[in-house]
Parts: C-alpha cells; structure tokens; sequence
C-alpha cells in the first residue's frame, strides 16, 4: 500500500509514526512541512489536517493525525509485528507508559508553547530551555519511577520493541535536545540503547533526516 | 467486578474516567485525591500510581492509570455498549479526536503546569487564567475545525456517544472554567448539549460531584 506521511525532521510526533513504519516493514514517503517557520499554518496544509499539527499520515486517499491514532491504526490493520500486545492489561500498560509523554511531557514541549511563553511571558532563550528541561525531566524521571517497578526485558513489555518503546525513545530524543544526560535515568537510558540499536529507530531519529541535514550544512 | 477509581472532582481525566464507566453500565467506588493541595505526591498516594496522577483505575487488584488507556481497557474487557468504532479508519477518526484534547489542549492546563508558569516567570491570577482561556480557546477552535468537516450525528462518530465525544464534553468542561462561551464554535456547542442530555454526562460533571458540593457549601 502507499503511505505518505507530512512529517518535520525535529518533530518528535514524525519520529514516533517513523519508527512504527519502518518496525512493520512499511514503505512511506515523508513530505517536509516545516514546523519552524510556520508551514503548518498555511492554507495547503491546512487543508490536509485541520488541526494543523504533524504528521498527517496518508494512506489510499485518507487521511489521519495524531501520532498514537496512527500507530493504533497500523496495529489495526496489520497486526504483524505488533506493536501493542494482545492482553488487554498489557495494552493498557502500554498505552499507559505512551501517554506519560504523549499527553503529559511532551505537548509542554512543542513549538507553538515555547512561542506563546515569549510572546505572554517574555520568556528568552535561556527562560525557554529551562522550561523545555523541567518538563523534560519530569518525563525522565516519571519513567524510571514507573519502569523501576517493572523491569525492561529488554523492552518496555518484554523481547519486542512497541509502542511504549517508540515513545519513551521519543522522550530521550527530547532529552537530547535540551542537553539533559540520562546519569540520573539507568533503567530509561538502557531501554533507549537498546532502541536505537535498532535500525528502525536509528534511522528515524531526528538528526539523521534529510531535512536535518540539509539544515546543518555549511552553505 | 468491583471497580474503584483514584479521582478529584475537579480533573477532567478523571470527568472521562468516570463517564465511560457509566456509559458502560459499571458500577464503581471513587476515591478523592485533591490534586489541589498535592495529594498526589504523597507518599501513599505515590505507591498507588507512580505517575503521581488522577485518575486511577483498580480492578481486581490491578491498577491502571491515564484516562484514555483505562478507556480503551473498558471497551477491550466490555466492549458493550462500545466507546470506539470496530472499523480501523473509524477508530483512528476517534482516538485523533480524543488525542486533540488529552495531547495537544489539556495538559497545558494542568495544575502543575498553573503552578510552574506562577514560580518560573511569576504569572499571576489573571495571566493563568489568560493562559487557561488561550489553549482553551485552541483546542475549541480546533475542534469547530474538524468537526466541520464531518458533522457530528449527532454525536462525533454517529448516533452513540463515545471515546471522541467524551473527550470533547471534557474540553467544554474546561471551557467553563475559564469562562469561556462557546458562541463562536456552533458544533462543539451542539455537540456537548447532546453529551451532557445524558444521564452518563451529566452526573459525572466536576460540579456534580460530592468533593465540589462540599468544598462549595457555607462553612
């Protein structure tokens, strides 16, 4: 099937979608929508997703948002490798640990705050980056409470990355770009190496997009 | 099956919570937590949910917590009346409706958020407040938007309310507390007025609920 998603490199929504494509062995092709500079809210985009976020995934016509719907969906229509397991208290666990960033760290995080704490607050970039690291580690250190009391095996529900998995990998490229270590954050910081020493989340890793790379060479 | 929740009259999570439960027909006993003073950090409350949030979700000894992961547990051990479609395009529609609020609105009004936004750049009452009306406002803008393009029948997903429709009741909820009218977003309006015609609705709102009713009566 042809999947086109709109994502942004930084965007750490892009990654999660990323990530779950490429464990189903999923082709895509990812449009750029520069998140940075506004392209969001022009009138194209907006067209294409009506709440004017990242990623919008695209697939035989129709369209949806929302990182943790997407993958959802993915499950939904094809179960193999899945990404959330069958038990239904073991989906709610990792449904549980994904919303820890999806609803709680990460929406603090997000361009379209930091812009409203300069505008509202005067907030500069120093003012932005310790809010930006405060939530952060709120997140960290909510995940190796949670994770302590249920050891990584290797991964978050066992031998298999999922959607728990992909999102507090988000959480750690968060951390990476706030210079947040992960000293404080063993069982996080194992459960992430394990991740990225995979291909399908090395790959998608923000700072190894196009768009990054473009972005960070000389011109 | 007994079911107990950690809740507090005033949390929109735990407004979800407690209407999915009587969307479903299940009993349950719930435990107030004043999110207000901190509860939640204490240590007894802490080894409940080590999240250190409200709600909390007990059955059978098992203990779940995030809203929108108990509700999906509901719909996976009961799935009569639903709360999410069967078809997968229609489940995604309603997990992008619910994540609008539970992701991208909702916890940027949180009282830890209120709280870090008065001791990091000494926001006062009314700025809080003008923070709350602000992402308020967003999220309401964002789902006139949306819902524009597929009106609701009157319920989001068609004629019985569920996980979108929770979702979105909890937004007006939020909506109310920071005053806001909702002249200028007609569907949401008509949308909530069906949501809150309800039994399930209308005596799980925040104001209807023992903790407000004793903390608003005369001393």
């Amino acid at each position: 099937m042809a999947i086109q998603i709109y994502g942004f490199w930084r965007s750490i929504a892009s990654f999660r979608v990323r990530v779950a494509l490429k464990l189903k062995g999923l082709a895509f092709e990812e449009i750029p929508i520069d998140i940075l500079t506004g392209e969001q809210f022009e009138p194209d985009y907006a067209a294409v997703n009506a709440e004017r976020v990242v990623p919008t995934f695209i697939h035989a016509g129709h369209t949806l948002f929302q990182s943790l719907a997407i993958i959802e969906y993915l499950d939904d229509i094809q179960p193999e490798p899945r990404l959330l397991p069958r038990e239904p208290r073991e989906r709610a666990y990792a449904r549980s640990l994904a919303l820890m960033t999806v609803a709680d760290a990460h929406p603090l995080l997000v361009p379209r705050v930091r812009n409203h704490l300069a505008k509202t607050f005067g907030a500069d970039a120093q003012a932005i980056e310790d809010w930006g690291k405060h939530w952060t580690n709120e997140g960290l250190a909510t995940y190796e409470r949670v994770l302590a009391g249920r050891a990584p095996a290797p991964f978050a529900l066992g031998g298999e990355p999922g959607l728990a998995d992909i999102c507090i990998a988000g959480h750690v490229v968060g951390a990476q770009y706030v210079k947040l270590g992960l000293d404080a954050f063993p069982t996080v910081a194992r459960l992430a190496e394990q991740c990225f020493a995979l291909p399908a989340f090395a790959t998608s890793h923000p700072l190894e997009q196009p768009g990054y790379k473009a972005a960070a060479a000389p011109h």
